[in-house]
Formats: C-alpha cells, structure tokens, sequence
C-alpha cells in the first residue's frame, strides 16, 4: 500500500477538484500507511463557545481518508463513504489547526477500512477518533472510440 | 419519556440559541420517543455533483437527537455528543428536504443513547442511519444570591 | 423486500446448518422489515454476576440480522459480517429469554445494512442495539455437469 | 497513563476472577499506551469453515480493551462496556492464535474510549479493528466500621 501519487499531486487534485474546500484542507504529508491532512481553523468551523462543530470534525476524518486512499489507488478511482464510527473525546484547541491522520487498514476490491486520528496541531492528545468504511464502485468501461 | 416542552418553545430555542443554523433546520414535529428535524436543503449543503454533503448528513442526525433530547431534559441542561456511528446508505434525492427521524432509547444519568433515520421528503427508502451516545455532565450548581 | 421464505423453512435451515447455535436460537417471527430472533437463555451465556455477556449480546445481534437477510435474498446467498455498532443501554433481565428485533434498512448489490434492537422477553426497554453492514460477495458460478 | 500494574498481576487477576475465559486469554504484554491479550485458539472458538466466530472476536476486543483499562485505573475500579463499533476486515489465518492490540485513547471521570486491532499471531495484516467505550461507574463508598 505504497503511495503512487506525490504530495505535490494531491494538493493539485485538491485544489482543482474540490474548490469549495480548498481553503479549509490542506495536505500534511504522506505516511507510510496513509496520510496526515491538516484543516486550517477559521470562523466558519467554530460554534458558539469557539469549538470546532461536529460536522467539521466529521469532514476532516472523512475527506483525510478519502485522500489517504486517493493516494494509493488513484485519481481515476471512485470511493463513497458507505460507514463512519467516531468517537468525540476532547475540545480541540482554541486557535489552534487540527491534523487529522488517516491510517488505511485494509483496501481489498469492494470497500476499503480504516481509521482517522484526530489533534490539535501541536498536543498529544486526541480531540477524536473515527473508524471508516469506503465503497469502491467499479470503474465504468471506457467508451470505446471508432 | 414524554416530552416535557412543546414544539413553539423547540423552535423558540433553535432560533434564539443557535442563530447560525436557524436557516438550515426547523422542527417538523414531536414524536412518541424523540421528534423530527427538517433540514432545509440549500446550495450550501450540497457538494460536487448535487448531493447533500456527508458533514451536512451527519449535522442534520446529529441536532436532531440533541433536539429529540433537550425535549425530554429541558433546554437548561447540557448535552454534548461522544459517539456516532452512521451508515451512508442511498443518495439523497435532488430537490428534496431531508427530514431526520430521532428516536430516544436511554436517558441515563451520565448518558442517552437513540439513533436517526434520514429520509428525502416524501420518499419510504432511508438514506442514511446514526446510532449516537452523547454525555449529559451534571449542571453547575446555581450561584446562590444574597 | 418481502420474504422468500417462511418461518419453518428459516427454522430448518436454523437447525441444519448452524448445529452449534440451534440450542441458542429460534426464529420468533417474520416481520414486515426483517425478522424476531429469540435467544434462549442458558447458563453458558451468562457471566459472573447473571448478566448475558457482551459476545452474546453480539452474537444474537448478527445472526438475527444474518436471517433477516436471507429471509429476503434466499439461502443460496452469502453474506459476512463487515462491520458491526453496538450500544449497550441496560442490562438484561435475569431468566428471561432475549428477543432480537432486525430491521432491513437497504440490501444492495453488493452490501445490505439494517439494524437490531435487542429487549428481555416481555419488557419495553431496550437492551442493546446494533447497526450492521454485510458483504455480499457474488455467487460462485454453479459448475456445468456433464 | 502508565501501567500501575504489572503483567504478573494482570494475569493472577485474569486467573483468579473470571474462571471462564482464562483458558482463552493470557496477558501478552504491556504496552506505552495499552496491552496485548493473546486468544488461544481453539475448537470452541470455529465456526464452520474453521474461522474464529464473530463474537469471539467481539469478546477478544472487549477483554482487551477492559484489561488495558484495569492495567492504569486498578483492580478495584468498575468498567462496563457502553459502544463498541467493530470492522470485521480479513479472515483470520487457521490454526494460529489471535492477538488483541488494546489501545487506550482517553480515560475520564465517566468515560474511557481506545480502540484496539486483531491480528493473527505472525502477520502483518489486521483481521479487525474495533473502536470502544466503556463507562467507569463511581466507587461505592467504602462501608464506615466501628
């Protein structure tokens, strides 16, 4: 489960794909077994009392192992969120990023697993944890031509 | 487990406390063991190719059980969310509301317990399911005056 | 999703090829959505205390779920368990039987999902309960004779 | 959260107080932030086929999980298990044992959460992944004498 793709690759593929989120997420670095995806915090993460919503949460671990499993398996390759299990266990930080490490478990030829750890930049301690299932659907067939 | 405040003071509560959701979520009606949440599906919830965005999925199941909650508990207590586990089962249609069925199945002293069923307005197949847990901490005792 | 196939033939095929668990199990009752598994409860499920112990609890949640699926997709059909979410609310009567209520919320070419709520026999407060996902691999093809 | 146990403890407590699984599990070792629980596995831990069953593997996180626990609060300490959430990912190999990696993410006053991985003894790859919460009920007070 090598990566067949560069950060540099990923950070393209992030900003040309996926505008509406290109200022929220950026790409950490890759690790051996997946990828480190950082969301950059703003106003529009944050409820009242100034922590960072669940749903924010949630987009980080879901689109960290979306790009961790990018990484391995290709641009080209579709992947749908089928189940996510996630624990919230601290408040982040204040004024602080939050990086979200995916780790890939298992890419087998229906569904790929895995699990996303979730910190404030710079503590050890985890703000939340969530385990993932995706679905890869079958590529549909080029079209052949002439 | 019988509601204890009635839908006005529900949707009283949603627009005065959480003004930056008011536009996307309305109480649709209280239930026997929780209530509905509509979310009122707009442009910003949606994602490339015209689907409510997971992050937006998992908002909508997880104020609904907040809501489903605070009718049986009472706006003035704490309720903060430890654990959801959701299954993304069909797209949403297009064009459509999402209504977000909660149905309490504990409240313990430390801890409810529930899940949600989304649906597309008007249609029987679920789109997606959560089971959530979420931590109820003691109040803080009232500050006694004079 | 109505069924395929009744009761009796559920129990037959209960008895014939699951010979370690027919002591266990019995099917209470087709439902609109899924099935009513009862657990017959004996001393071998319980632990130090006379509670029903959590792989029990498990276990009668995924074979509940096993036969709502193949109630519905035939007994030809495979299906492995893929990922299971288990909240555990309160514990069961003692000497009571426990019934799992399973409830198909999608079967899909390749995955089915749904979820088990499980009570002591005669009582409305739930148990446990457990959402589900199961692989459905294809067929091996029947090999041609002759 | 260092051990306040040692491996030696942990197993005469394994031995001493719960009779009926001592002869599947044995402590495998101490880990900086858990254990390892090794299933020796036997003939009543297959199903057909020869694969260990769904709820031994439930049971092994479970056990694993809650002796990583013990291992940092001590033995006199209440932990019942509240949410497990598990991803069954491989089969594990025949005739090998199982070895449960328990790690703990947070320990609170209410609440502890961690998630643990199964592999088969040997190898590299994960039979299963399960996400875990257990509440930490209060301390009886201890009886005044005298």
């Amino acid at each position: 489960m090598r990566p067949i793709l560069t950060e540099a690759e990923l950070s393209r593929f992030l900003a040309e794909t996926f505008p509406q989120v290109r200022d929220d997420f950026s790409v950490e670095r890759l690790t051996p077994d997946g990828i480190v995806l950082r969301l950059k915090v703003g106003e529009r993460h944050l409820r009242p009392g100034g922590t960072v919503s669940g749903p924010t949460l949630f987009g980080l671990a879901d689109v960290a192992f979306y790009f961790a499993l990018m990484s391995r398996i290709g641009l080209e390759a579709l992947a749908v969120t089928t189940n996510v299990a996630m624990d919230f266990l601290r408040k982040p930080m204040p004024d602080a990023d939050l990086l979200g490490e995916a780790r890939i478990l298992k890419i087998g030829r229906h569904l790929a697993a895995g699990d996303v750890l979730i910190r404030s930049e710079g503590q050890e301690e985890v703000v939340a944890r969530a385990g993932l299932t995706f679905s890869i659907p079958p590529q549909k067939p080029a079209v052949a031509v002439g």
